[in-house]
């Protein structure tokens, strides 16, 4: 099914994490591809999510402020959807090693909550979960591919990896539509770039437009791959409208690679910035996983993606959306 | 360091679970070893955990009936104590597939607050974690090695993996000494075996101890490794004395493997017995993993550990135990 098909239009469609960063965007697309979209997001405060992330479509979409560790309001807010986009969840490494537990809630306890839901009110809706790359810790070869050992490096990537297990687990079992993607390092609009919990991207890009010297941590050389936020919107799209894609997990990617010091660069052409190299913090090091950038082959095989954006193109889009909007994110 | 070292003689030592099957074995061992035991138990009703296990040594241990879910009672009897064997949890498959969230708290948060408390109160704590050859799912290659993918087909083995990973995580971030083994069939007296939760093994010793007909799922050419309690038990001693281990992951296993219908023929030279060969039910198909053997060569490396007791010499063990005790265990 492609989504020229119109895959998307008039189905009903939940999303959670909808008031976040990637959940936001997706909700604003699926919006404009005719789907009634259903957000459920709890609005952790520092998590990001916040209510202007969907201004644009906010009086054509049903927002729920609810907590998918409620087992209640998951199954309620399951039933009847053709599509469940999973991307509510816990992302700060830091977090995760400070309040393991509450990583465990938010990440497995949701999780668990969301596919008994579906098996038990809404089987036959299809269910793309966004994990992480950081289930593989540090890469033993380059670029990494989905059969590459999963060994995390913190206990964000602990409880990632568990719930992509239940969806494949419930896919196996129970016959469950569900689909995972590996996230590489996401950015765009809509990101929470006001505190440092989590991207390195969003703390740059703050950094920069406050006029901020950027720290760059170690060499800078460490390679990266991005992907654009509307890019990944266009993947989750996808998987969730491929039958191939059911019962699998992909690596997202890009075809470029960049350092850090490259990325540096590339903000400094759009705002220029000064930036100093500073030794590793502690808690920074040991959640350092050197390069990465993954091999994003079997998803673009199994639907044709391929990430559109380039670093200059998507940072700069990035910048002009956070200058419109100082004082919501990041003054 | 070996055990004829005393590595355990007026050592300080927690057994969580340790009213359970294999805990309360190692327990008695550890006493007779010298050392100082307590043993962290909440008796979960059909968990399989009894005061009767302990009652050769019950003057000379300290029982706690405490949760480990509870992080305050983890942590005041994580204090002080030499070595931590943590054997607490839910090990049932079928009922981690019933109740997934109390697997998740049994497994997970309780493993967590464990990790977390030795982290805080007892970093110097030798650690030695029991999981289970269930985190492989279906055997791709045989012997299973500890490199074998790891495709979880339950929930149990999901959330047994993932605390795994806490081990391992807390000892490159934080240094602790932590060690975890992966279990394959272990059987022997003390294990419960008066509800149907827990392995085949059990219910069918209950089923020719009380005359009824085994029922044997399949062909019941399925090949498994079938491990003594005492063994296992000499394979946890052997794993928190030494230093080898330490960061590790290594399976158990048995130099012989045998059919399901070669462990009836077993059973049947010391407890005559009929049994009748049926269909997989629906509920047990779907976790059935064919065939499984484990390569031990790591740990047999590591240690010396090699078991001793085969299966016609530790089911013989096993009966007499039983049929010492009908009214505790079984009639």
């Amino acid at each position: 099914m492609s989504l020229e098909a119109g895959a998307y239009a008039g189905a009903r469609v939940l999303v959670t994490g909808g008031l976040g960063f990637i959940g936001s965007n997706l909700t604003i697309e699926l919006v404009r591809l005719g789907a009634h979209v259903t957000v459920m997001d709890c609005l952790v405060p520092v998590h990001g999510g916040n209510r202007f992330n969907v201004a644009p479509v906010e009086e054509r979409i049903d927002v729920r402020v609810e907590n998918l560790r409620d087992a209640f309001a998951a199954a309620a807010r399951v039933e009847g959807q053709d599509f469940v986009f999973h991307l509510a969840g816990q992302v700060s490494h830091g977090d995760s090693m400070r309040d393991p537990q509450l990583d465990l809630d938010v990440n497995c306890r949701a999780t668990i909550n969301l596919v008994e839901a579906c098996r038990h009110r809404n089987p036959g809706a299809r269910i793309v979960y966004t994990s992480t790359r950081q289930v593989y810790g540090i890469a033993r070869e380059l670029p990494v591919t989905e059969s590459h050992p999963t060994v995390p490096i913190d206990v964000n990537g602990i409880n990632k990896l568990a719930a992509e297990y239940y969806h494949l687990l419930y896919h196996r079992t129970y016959g469950l539509r569900s689909a995972v993607l590996r996230l590489t390092n996401t950015y765009g609009p809509r990101q929470q770039v006001r505190n440092d919990r989590q991207s390195f991207i969003g703390i740059m890009i703050r950094q920069a437009l406050r006029g901020d010297t950027l720290q760059v941590f170690g060499s800078g050389k460490q390679l990266r791959d991005f992907n654009y936020v509307d890019d990944v919107v266009q993947a989750l799209l996808l998987a969730g409208a491929s039958d191939d894609c059911m019962g699998g997990v992909f690596n997202l990617g890009a075809p470029e690679h960049h350092s850090l010091l490259d990325f540096v660069e590339a903000l400094n052409a759009l705002c220029p910035l000064r930036h100093e190299q500073v030794p590793f913090p502690d808690d920074r090091k040991i959640i350092d996983i050197g390069d990465y950038y993954g091999d994003y082959s079997a998803f673009a095989g199994a639907t044709g993606w391929q990430p559109e954006v380039g670093l200059a193109e998507g940072l700069a889009r990035t910048l002009e959306s956070y200058r419109a909007h100082p004082e919501v994110y990041w003054r």
